[in-house]
């Protein structure tokens, strides 16, 4: 945190001013700082890639631009996930060039025919015989099967890593939500995994990935911006975000029976949720790319997929109990009520972008006290990539 | 001006070539150079914006691309015009990203709130109270206000300046008028300030505006591409640029009854006008971006927004007396003429624009005599932007 | 071609692996090294342009990309084909921006009305008589005349060079087809001067050139994406590339009666074509752009354009004898056949392009021992343009 340099020659205490500076406008524009991002941040971190249900049958596949890779998410026949590069090893075709499928058995590169199985070891290819190594060995199945990727589940979705040695997912990914609900267990009350989707919106907004965090971090725009949210979550009017308190959550307002675009009721709460975290909306962010939000009923869940400096896909799930989703119950009123918050958030992102390049901003703006959290935001990033500034 | 060497042991005197060479390709394709220009000339020189009328009311703006910026101009509460660069000193998001618009007292950002007053002024923020420096004061509403733009009103046009320290107005803008018609007043006599748009036409043109410079600045080619034009001003079929001499005119043909399409009559003279100026036409060139075209009974003012190495947007108004534009009188000859003019032009650079690359220009091509002053511009822009040859 | 390192010790004779390596990924999506093939190969090499029968009367004309120029290709009053940089020496627009099209008696250009004959000379210019060099002099109808590209006919097509100083057409170009048909003379046996253009299709694939030759030298994938065709050519089904061995053309299957889409009869053979090439299917592949297809009723010649690293126009022409085209018999049936090859090996070579750029592919891919002649085109192309990796 960006503390003011010590008075001098006084014992007052230190204080931070009220405004603080953001990074500068290049941070969000260029694309060499894009590419130090793709390689430190989305290629060596754990990136939330699927919806692990979305992956029912065996050789039902997706495939997921990570960084600069396209991964290919496949359900074994063992009925275990497993993620690959989406590359045939022998002349480097595509193997799935649909988002998403189903195959029967096997991988089969549609060029020359080399095929792998659901666990990526190469299983045939034509004139297989032939195919010798220096030494006249067999060649390898392994290594010139799918090149692997860690996958792990959490939550309900698959996390993948591109590094060579994946950070631990414990720390990394579970330790972002312990550390912002105060503890591991909390979030455990949602019993995310076994939930169902019951809306998704996938929204592809021209901003920088990171004016996207930096609004999901903040709460200074919500009285501007978001008028229904904040009629539902009054304290948010005050602009403070509830992010900053650890294991706070903002109260519904006392009018508001339940988190939708009109205060109407929602639905039970789910089963695990503590008369604590009733009525409570949490929001949580976890780096580099998803934010997870909890109400009692529901839950938001949204992964970005950044595509360029000044492009992000970003896609959300609104999740419900499998009775919700089976029996069709109708979810509109709690999915518009993020989903307006959403398009009001990437609107303001979409305003920002093209800013970042003006003279005016080259040493950036200036973060409000509500906002001077983010600042850490930025720290984490200039130390994970490199202080290009 | 570029001489030929003097001969070697004689006494004749010096003798400029038929043939001079241009700038070579180089310079109308390469994103350095434009990058250049955009920082040596665009944002540096007196830039003519808009049209002063075009912003009657208090709150009215409208939006302009000068160089790499964004700039804003609005018409104050005390009638004044301004221009500030269109960004939110908070955190960076683009106040007004309609081309133009009425605010009714201030601007607002429209993410976190952030309120200018048309003077530019910080005038109030969400939680403005807690906005302290680090001292404990409250913070400079003009240091966080909107970042002025110097603005000059000249001909009813507004005409920004993005330099620290904007040149003399006098010298380069009136400075340019004068040079060409050879006194200060001459064009005073056509009282530019009060005429209206009759007509505006905006081009959107896939060349280099150096490229479109060029063509303005000589008639070589008027023969080939302007019948219209020739029928109007017999001269112009010689090839002669009327630009180069100092206060000529081009006459109107002996047939010819007025700067139309047709040579039908157009509209009474403009009451300052003299006889001498009675049935000529003058262009004038006032570097980087404006052409201004005067004729007895209306004026074309052309100005340029160039926005990349091959494009150039090109905003045309054909400007008459309030009696004709309030009558409602057809204007229709008079503008088709220009505008067949405007295309001829345009396609002419559009179809020298792609070659810019060829080997064969990478030395430049040639200029005739009739094309000789258009060195004087390519000297003036080496000198501008660095002698990048 | 690649060789195993000798194995230490013994005096066992060298072996070739079974998999050796292409080239890595780079060379398919870099711009720089494109560029380096437009200035070393495309802007060197003879490059096949035009068939020479689409320009039939003098003043017709085509205007082909040849690396980074437009060239433009034009009968002469003469009756010969001449080639020039697309470009006016005077100010550089561009002459032609048509594909095709029929001038009179000259070339003029439309901007300036500088006027070159259909032998490139300038022929006449407004104010002539003014142009005249530094001493005087009546300025060089020849060195202001259009800039001369050579051009040699061959096969029916002409072939235009940007080089200073052209190789050798005979060993470049007829060496090719020489090595690979194993005499001078036996592609004379097609005529192929004279036949007549059937059908012509223009494929826009979004792929690097070289995936596109490689696709064409090998057969390994035939069995995979070619079922029309292996079942006229039943031996490709083993994936051997016919083009490996000299001479050899692959036979049609017992049951084919001719190379069409269902093995339905094709035409008469072409009068030249000997019993030993009948019933046959000889490819070839004449660097860096073209491939030729000889079967003994017709002839399908492709020609590429690389207009970018990830994009490749090719013209395919199917050629017939002046029988067939003039008496309006159907080719659909011998059309259908190649056209669906066409489109699946393009298919094939455009779902390899976005691999390219994988970390998996840093280092290539891999050969079977199929495809193992492919490594020499690789090298020859490291060869041409500096070995880069």
């Amino acid at each position: 945190m960006t503390t003011a340099s010590r008075s001098e020659s006084t014992d007052l205490p230190v204080r931070t001013p009220a405004l603080i500076p953001t990074l500068g406008g290049k941070w969000y524009v260029e694309d060499s700082i894009f590419a130090a991002e793709q390689e430190h941040l989305f290629e060596q971190m754990w990136f939330c890639a699927v919806r692990s249900a979305d992956l029912a049958r065996p050789g039902q596949f997706r495939r997921v631009q990570v960084g600069r890779e396209s991964v290919l998410i496949v359900r074994g026949r063992d009925g275990a996930l497993r993620a690959f590069l989406n590359i045939c090893r022998h002349r480097g075709a595509m193997l799935c060039t649909e988002d998403e499928g189903q195959v029967k058995r096997n991988l089969r590169c549609p060029y020359h025919a080399w095929t792998y199985g659901l666990d990526g070891k190469l299983v045939t290819a034509p004139n297989m015989s032939a195919l010798k190594d220096a030494e006249g060995e067999d060649i390898d199945r392994v290594a010139y099967g799918l090149v692997p990727v860690a996958l792990r589940e959490w939550l309900g979705y698959a996390w993948v890593c591109l590094a060579d040695e994946p950070p631990s997912f414990e720390s990394e990914v579970i330790g972002a939500v312990t550390e912002r609900l105060g503890t591991a267990t909390a979030i455990d009350a949602y019993d995310i995994d076994n939930l169902k989707v019951g809306r998704r919106v996938v929204y592809d907004v021209a901003a920088n990935w990171k004016l996207i965090v930096e609004n999901f971090m903040e709460c200074y725009h919500c009285a501007t911006i978001h008028p229904e949210l904040t009629e539902v979550l009054p304290e948010f009017a005050d602009g403070l975000a509830a992010q900053v308190f650890v294991g706070h959550g903002a109260e519904f307002g006392p009018e508001v029976a339940g988190f939708t675009v009109d205060g109407s009721p929602g639905f039970e709460r789910l089963p695990g949720v503590s008369p604590e975290q009733d009525r409570r909306y949490y929001a949580i962010t976890i780096r580099p790319t998803v934010f997870v939000n909890l109400v009692p009923d529901h839950i938001i869940f949204h992964r970005m997929y950044p595509l360029a400096a000044d492009r992000t896909v970003v896609e959300c799930d609104w999740l419900y109990t499998g009775d919700v989703v089976a029996g069709g119950r109708d979810v509109s009123h709690s999915v518009e009520l993020f989903h307006r918050v959403n398009e009001q958030d990437f609107a303001a992102c979409e305003r920002t972008q093209p800013t970042m390049s003006s003279r005016a901003y080259r040493n950036g703006g200036v973060l409000v006290p509500a906002e001077h959290h983010i600042a850490e935001f930025h720290e984490w990033l200039l130390a994970r990539i490199g202080d290009m500034r």
